[in-house]
């Protein structure tokens, strides 16, 4: 067993390049780093706790994925540059079984963004991460819950509801025998956070959330920020063809990617005028990006399916729901 | 039972005075902040675990004002200004009987000095706090552990081993009873983070540490980084007249004045020509200075008392101690 200073050394310390703004890593009572000129510093944090986030004997590898990519995708939803990360780690014991995986996808999703570890803290106790990334957006640039005005488009990245089939097979090994489960579980795990969609929309977008409670939830986010409502089309919401033979259903598959949390897709809005800019700019991103309805005045809330209204009653995800 | 969102508003949102660099706080994906020029950024993250740094039945006040202390403290140590922090709270249930008192001490301390809330998360979970604060120090004049040089003076602020003396009636009820106990209890939840210190020593001192470990492990970090020893000077130890009548007997004051953790009071060396500009610099910041030794060559340690040379075996504390 080590002790923790040798802990930290063996995995945490010189693995990574070192960012020219980084003037002092882990091994002080604080990390030091200088910013650019005329940036906004973007923060974010993210805890993720065994039992509540993820199953204790999940792999280790998928975990640290899912830590970053979850943090690193709030910094896309605001079109900032990602640029350092502080690591928060408590564990029962120091195990370096699965401490060894845990820090090799950590260190692969941080290097693929340049982002640097440049701290945290390393503690016994029940498991869990905490994240704290930050990141530069261009100075009152950023983008906010809070812009969105009537008439505008509603985006989404990617193809929505795979992460909650994902977390069923999590939840009910039963379900691993249906179509694709194991493509859908990893894919629960694996979201890749959508920084570049979210750079080449800054200037373009109104507002913009990322998908973490369900987009249901989250688009509520931006209409109460921006005192909006809001028209969906559930037949363009964006699935996958494994989404769909899972749930064996196209109007379940529908629901699943309205509800479905922990998706790190980016929801948001572009005023008419941008709509073909926004199209261009993300053409090269490497993800879908679809148009699933529009904002309307305050108080309205549709969700339509082939020109017809729906009265689905769906709702999102809250840590501490109401009992 | 409230949810996490009416949680947030309720007892984090709006509950200090907005800071003029915070652009936006909670209630958005990120937070946004903006940096004074020529200034490098400081930051520290800290984990306080039920069952590991505190017992769960602890006064939540109590647990809160150590959490924040601890990290300010780390700032401290760099001579930083304090600016932003982030809370991560994980609890089992929305208990807020718990939170009220825990937010009341939490922005007590951080409106002390000037820190604003700028966002977080809040998850189910075993409980558990991690802060991840922020501050400014001017641009290549952060006080480090690898400063030191063979001549200069050793410095502590404060007073050494009420902390521990605080923990030892934590974990044994029997010592509740001991002379000072309880202002020893109080001491180790309540330590004042040393950043009118760490300000005024910022142009003087060669290296700085806090003291979380205890003096005796804390120091060897500065010895390692500088590449130093250390002669220090047991009598000079700085003992409150409590920690001496609970413990009665001076020798073994002393040794918990070299192991007591979590003191978070700074260490830090001095040239000898900088001596008397730290003397008077700190002599404004409401809390005594002692100097204790003096920085030797490399590999020599040496504790001594009345001149003579004593041969105490003594260690700080390991999250995850060699077993």
């Amino acid at each position: 067993m080590m002790g923790e200073f040798n802990l930290i050394n063996k995995y945490f310390v010189d693995r990574q390049a070192q960012r020219k703004d980084v003037i002092l890593a882990a091994g002080d009572d604080c990390a030091l780093v200088e910013m650019p000129e005329n940036v906004s510093i973007a923060i974010s944090t993210d805890t993720l706790v065994a039992g509540t986030h993820f199953l204790a004997d999940a792999p280790a590898a998928w975990v640290a994925h899912k830590a970053l990519a979850s943090n690193l995708s709030d910094l896309a939803a605001m079109g900032a540059t990602p640029a350092w990360v502080s690591l928060a780690l408590t564990m029962p014991e120091p195990d370096e079984a699965w401490l060894a995986p845990f820090c090799s996808a950590f260190f692969d999703l941080a290097d693929y963004f340049g982002v640097q570890l440049i701290g945290g803290d390393t503690t016994k106790g029940p498991l869990s991460i905490t994240l704290t990334v930050q990141g530069f957006v261009p100075k009152e640039q950023a983008l906010r819950r809070s812009g969105a005005r009537v008439g505008d488009w509603v985006y989404v990245t990617g193809e929505l509801g795979d992460s909650q089939a994902g977390l069923d097979v999590v939840l009910d090994p039963n379900k691993s025998t249906k179509p694709f489960a194991q493509e859908l579980l990893y894919r629960h795990f694996h979201a890749t956070p959508r920084v570049l969609v979210g750079q080449a929309m800054l200037p373009y977008a109104s507002a913009a959330i990322d998908i973490s409670d369900g987009l249901i939830s989250d688009i509520q986010h931006i209409l109460t920020a921006s005192h909006v409502g809001v028209s969906l089309d559930v037949d363009a919401l964006p699935l996958s063809k494994e989404l769909i033979q899972f749930v064996d259903d196209k109007p379940t598959a529908q629901q699943y990617a309205l509800t479905s949390g922990e998706e790190y897709e980016l929801c948001f809005t572009v005023p008419e005028e941008h709509k073909g800019a926004v199209d261009t700019a993300t053409a090269h991103c490497g993800v879908q990006v679809t148009c699933i309805g529009q904002i309307r005045p305050q108080d309205h809330f549709e969700l339509h399916a082939s020109g017809e209204p729906l009265d689905w009653s769906v709702s999102g995800y809250d840590h501490f729901k109401e009992s």
